[in-house]
């Protein structure tokens, strides 16, 4: 778990630390790697754009700055971090993560809680987007998670994949839970699922994970027109819907209406706060909201919940699954629409 | 859902709002309520509290400048409330809560969400304790959920018990999921189960509500000896056991300890922040764990569990699930165990 990387306060795991010893020496459960792209959390880069108007050079001297206090890149507001490629250096005798030097890998562990030096001063990034070229080296711990990156896919589109490899699995599992109910229960209802920022990186993701999962119907909800047009145009949902998802009502009308009734599992994938009480009122009672937003405010959906009386069952996104990667990739290769909407993506970064 | 008492920021629901409009005149599906007590949620009293360094004058000064800016008991910190008990005053004509006037009752929807209005300067409060008399107005919505009080009771032993009601009925539901799941699996593992905050209001709850609902092993952890005695005393739980619930280490080892193996299902009842780690290690792989504290954090809870590589779901602790207030009064009638704590506690206060 890495509690010898601690450095304060002492007792917390490395993710709660405020400070990590990100020295490069390895102890014999650990991996060291050379990084050569970080992978900023969208809610972190968010916050440093925002903070710093738009100027790069202050974001990436922010980031700098961050890493060099904490051993670590964890945005204070945020909390949040991201997650890195590179190539194994040396792999401890008794590491279990099966990895070997030379191997090109992306951590599917948070960077928050990954120790991290910068050597090149981020000479080669222009703050200007989460993608971060960077030389430095990293430590993974005994129960870190990495994918050896597939070899027939370009790094950055695995590593887009990668970063949100948690949500398709999980909304896919919860899904089938629902099917299987209503298959043991002789009930015909159709599984109705919705994804909120079904255009994105994870919602689309979990639209398709949830189709593959047996949902018979699905709304992607996206916030503008040309989110809309580029969702619609690869077929990912059934229906596509325009809506704020920061109003509740605006929001679960739109689901409503698309699926001719709530969702029975509604997935949160908006980096934006204030989306709680719209997925709770977009939620069928007995249904499920999966929060994979890192802006998903704990007391906001408890409380909202509670005041709607909503039977509902809220989920925290944990981003792992056993097998994320490995489904998430493959929704990747078999799914045109994700594929087409990820490469999108990418050419406009 | 009361968007017509929302002042600011329009379109929000109340709980979200800034500020509610709190007059007393009543919607045909409102029902107004005259106050007699509140009940601060413990998160919300504790940071007040700790602000003022325990100065009861300042505490009361803030709370009625909260409640005359918002309308409505919503801490700005803690973003949480509590609940009250009153009389029915007015029911609107087309309410559907089924309340009549002269009627006793608890609301069980939080005060974030209340409109509220203070007639007495809380002259009777010392801002000593959680429990405030006061004289005033308060709003339910068509949605909102009030138990009529019942008579066999102390009030302020019922509002203590509605007050957590949806932390035992919650339990309970996870809790029997796994025994059923077991079952059908002709699977003879026994369901274990950690409270963490066992000899709390909720705590103590949900222990019982755990037991009922076939959890074969249960352990509650406490973080005081005072509070182990208590909790050994009564019998609620297998196991008592003694850990910090803020260092995960420590909290995992004592679960693990008593149950002979990480628990399927860990409640969260302790209201202080850095829980989450250590409830997700005291957890098994495929278990469950449910936060019922308000000092969750999103991030903590979502990066932790994935940063150890977890397969543990995690859910929000919603305080509505159907039948919950009947539930746990039950459990109190009928549990000697809750019954004492619940009684020292408010002997104490």
């Amino acid at each position: 778990m890495g509690l010898h990387r601690v450095v304060e306060p002492a007792g917390v795991l490395p993710q709660a630390a405020w400070r990590l010893d990100a020295s490069p020496e390895i102890a014999p459960n650990e991996v060291r790697i050379r990084v050569e792209r970080l992978n900023l959390d969208a809610a972190s880069f968010r916050q440093l754009w925002e903070k710093h108007g738009g100027d790069g050079d202050a974001v990436r001297a922010e980031v700098l700055q961050i890493v060099s206090t904490r051993g670590k890149m964890q945005n204070p507001v945020t909390g949040s971090g991201g997650m890195l490629i590179g190539t194994v250096e040396e792999a401890g005798r008794r590491s279990p993560l099966g990895l070997r030097a030379g191997q090109r890998v992306a951590t599917l562990v948070s960077l928050t809680l990954t120790p991290l030096t910068i050597l090149d001063g981020l000479a080669r990034w222009d703050g200007r987007s989460e993608q971060v070229p960077c030389d430095g080296y990293a430590i993974l711990f005994a129960r870190s998670i990495a994918a050896v990156l597939p070899v027939d896919l370009d790094p950055q589109l695995s590593l887009a994949v990668l970063d949100v490899c948690g949500a398709p699995a999980l909304t896919a599992r919860v899904v089938s839970r629902y099917v299987a109910e209503r298959e043991r229960a002789e009930d015909p209802t159709p599984v109705r699922v919705a994804v909120i920022g079904g255009a994105g990186k994870s919602g689309s993701l979990s639209l398709a994970a949830a189709r593959r999962a047996g949902a018979a119907r699905t709304v992607g909800v996206v916030p503008v027109v040309a989110e809309r047009d580029a969702l619609a145009a690869v077929g990912l949902a059934d229906v596509v819907a325009l809506a704020d998802a920061r109003d509740p009502v605006a929001l679960s009308s739109a689901v409503t209406t698309a699926l001719g009734a709530p969702a029975d599992v509604t997935v949160v994938c908006v980096d934006v706060p204030g989306c709680e009480h719209g997925a709770v009122l977009a939620t069928e009672d007995g249904g499920t909201v999966v929060f994979f937003s890192m802006a998903t405010s704990f007391a906001a959906a408890a409380l909202g919940a509670e005041g709607l009386a909503a039977d509902v069952t809220m989920l925290v996104g944990n981003g792992y699954v056993p097998g994320h990667a490995e489904f998430a990739l493959g929704l990747l290769r078999s799914e045109s629409g994700v594929r087409a909407l990820f490469e999108a993506r990418l050419a406009a970064d």
